[in-house]
């Protein structure tokens, strides 16, 4: 293992210890630059993404251009795969880096700032300048929303962040907000690409979306976008927002086709465009499920997609767990139950935590109150990206024993204080900041392999 | 399919009338009457229950005693098996009914009654008449805790309903609150087992409890109980319970060796006794399991163990349903994804429902917002007892139609109100009373079978 530290001792628990492995292995599949190298390879002049080839002596340049949490790793791989095939670009990621080819441009995330607005203008103009002769890898990882902030036209980015809050505070769904957010920006729903058009483009995408959905990834630069200011404006009065004047401006004028759409499905910019998902929460699973087979384990994949309340969905995961204990299904033991997606916290408390940590405590008082069994069972739980919530811990490893103190546990839970709780009992698993985010990685361990 | 009905037009979708033919099976394969004739048959002056045999010989009674919701059917069949061979018996169960040779005593579910009392009283007279040369059998079915009732000695009714109350208040663990009423019956506990002994007693349980927990249904009254009047007395202290005078010297007296403890599990009474499940919730996972793959589905039993609040549970179950349709993990479509268990609803509005319902909603409110396949989905939910929560109807079948207003949907769920917006959709589903009860079945369709 090279990626996850638990401070307990790991001796005598072969289940403990293949917990950690595969989420080690899972975390470790979907590093940029290990995804990078599996799916981009340069033989001679023929550049092969996926499944496509590119004749390099179609084009005079090739352009970097994106950005996300993952920015940096992902643009670093092509860097080393192209070496001065690689014409320029610009990545705007969280964090200072050194590229050699490509800058390295700082923004904000959750809330959008004005360096990552500077940054994002200068990605835009290069992506202009870009030509029919020119390729254009377009880097799209979590975060990106965010990092790579354009306000369009006429629009500030106050304007911006005052829209974003009341669509937050007004009950809309995602793809709502997302309709009106993408009308807003010179950047997201598909309007990278069509900045960079003639040239083609490749999105290379990391996604931290549950269900890989292209549209959502950093809010989809590279994307069809189905939707259209109508959409956007009828989203602001069904929630009766009061958005700032330059919003609602730029909504009407737009639904009065004023402005341009953003490309939808059927635009021709897409001709040019694909979009390559290097490595999504699947890519972990799969990787973890390998890890558990190679130890001896039978292993299911339960699901990449589980959402909801944390807690909620730790107990239907130790129901699996028992049900595998005592009757087999849905994975005879020794048996290793997997799943990913993105759970949340509705925060009561002001305690310390995060969806892992809540899910691995939650899953720990389940096993200190219901669990009969007697094999052995181990739940680990991290975010991939090695920050689980607010913390700078990646998630919890828990077993039968972690709970010695149910009431203390629930109370810890309702405080939304499950770090606290958990760091006491050595449960915590730290992986530093991992360079990429494919979102929540859960693995059950029912029995030992041998 | 004899027993779901669901008013919608069933032609056409292959899918609906997989989950409605799943759960009649599963429901159907936990009636009482069934489950009796597979395990029970009487050939010659022998008579086999699951693996074991009584020479009937050997006794010169037959006793049946018990109850419980199902406690009428098990009876009923018992009399069709043994004919004369049955002396007497007592049942407590919620509704009148006739019966042969068994005395039908009406009681009171969820909060016990004095006529459930009186019953009760005669039930453990019988029981007490028993000599080594009786055969008990003891219908131990679900609800068997309230209808089941006999306060110990010095206690009253209303005492245990005011202990009752103010455990349920004061957020004690369900095997903290069995620990007191334990402590405070005549039955509960292993005394049903007592009361008979010498005789040989087989306990008949139809189990409404998750994982079938022998010393939970119907609160054990044949099984041995681990906790003593000191554990009981303690809970009292940690949850500050102002418990009525009767039942605070009870349990002191006891703890002081004054009275006579629960049968632990090395007490000699159990030398004499069996306990064998005829039916619980895995029993109608498998019978549902069989059907679908009849029908040419691949099937996957999630668990017999759900719990937790059922909105968020739907949400676990259709993450499981879209891997299934994009990966092939759990199961590969055409599939069908089971689940059992018990789910709990918080209640925070003052509309019409059930777990199931909401369970249903939940998920229909999921398919509307998020499910992305072409393949069709469908989700059936029923309390197998026919009575989903406070109604008189089984639960829902909803698909990806089902949720036609999202904003309506979350409001009829943050309401409690599922049943009148899935009703007002025929997405209800009605069964009447079943007679058994095994707790909740849910089936999830991913595809057509052909």
């Amino acid at each position: 293992m090279t990626l996850v530290r638990n401070a307990a001792d790991l001796g005598g628990s072969e289940a403990r210890e293949t917990a950690l492995a595969c989420l080690d292995a899972g975390i470790d599949a979907a590093n940029p630059e290990r995804a990078v190298a599996d799916a981009v390879t340069l033989d001679g002049q023929s550049l092969k993404i996926a499944d496509d080839s590119y004749d390099l002596r179609e084009f005079d340049d090739v352009f970097v251009l994106g950005g996300g949490k993952a920015g940096v790793g992902v643009a670093r791989a092509l860097e080393n795969r192209l070496g001065d095939r690689l014409t320029e670009g610009v990545v705007v990621v969280p964090d200072p880096a050194e590229l050699s080819r490509v800058e390295v441009a700082v923004g904000d995330h959750p809330v959008p700032s004005e360096r990552g607005v500077e940054g994002t203008r200068r990605l835009l103009d290069l992506a202009e300048a870009a030509d029919d002769r020119t390729l254009v890898l377009a880097v799209v990882t979590g975060g990106g929303s965010a990092l790579l902030a354009a306000p369009a036209e006429g629009v500030s980015l106050e304007d911006l962040k005052e829209t974003t809050d009341a669509l937050l505070d007004s009950g809309a769904e995602i793809h709502e907000m997302n309709a009106v957010r993408k009308h807003l920006s010179a950047i997201k729903g598909g309007r990278l690409a069509r900045a960079a058009a003639p040239a083609t483009v490749v999105g290379l995408v990391l996604s931290d979306v549950v269900g890989d959905d292209l549209s959502v990834i950093a809010s989809g630069p590279t994307a069809p976008d189905e939707t259209t200011y109508a959409d956007a404006l009828d989203v602001l009065e069904r929630y009766d927002i009061d958005a700032p004047e330059a919003v609602r401006t730029r909504l009407e004028r737009g639904a009065a086709a004023e402005l341009d759409e953003t490309p939808r499905p059927d635009d021709p910019v897409f001709d040019r465009v694909r979009n390559v998902v290097l490595a999504g929460n699947f890519t972990s699973l799969d990787a973890a499920r390998n890890e558990a087979e190679a130890r001896g384990y039978d292993a299911c994949i339960l699901s990449s997609r589980v959402r909801g309340e944390s807690r909620e969905a730790a107990k239907t995961h130790v129901a699996v767990a028992e049900e595998a204990n005592f009757t087999g299904n849905p994975v005879s033991p020794p048996a290793v139950v997997l799943s990913g997606g993105e759970t949340t916290v509705t925060v009561r408390g002001d305690g310390t935590g995060g969806p892992n940590q809540e899910f691995a405590l939650s899953a720990a008082i389940e096993f200190a109150t219901a669990w009969r069994a007697s094999r052995e069972v181990v739940l680990g739980s991290v975010d991939t990206d090695g920050r689980d919530g607010g913390t700078d811990v990646a998630g919890a490893v828990v077993d039968a024993g972690t709970v010695d103190d149910v009431a203390a546990a629930r109370d810890a839970l309702a405080d939304n204080d499950a770090f606290t709780y958990l760091d006491a009992r050595d449960a915590i698993v730290e992986t530093g900041p991992t360079g990429t985010n494919v979102n929540d990685l859960r693995v059950l361990v029912v029995g030992d392999g041998e």
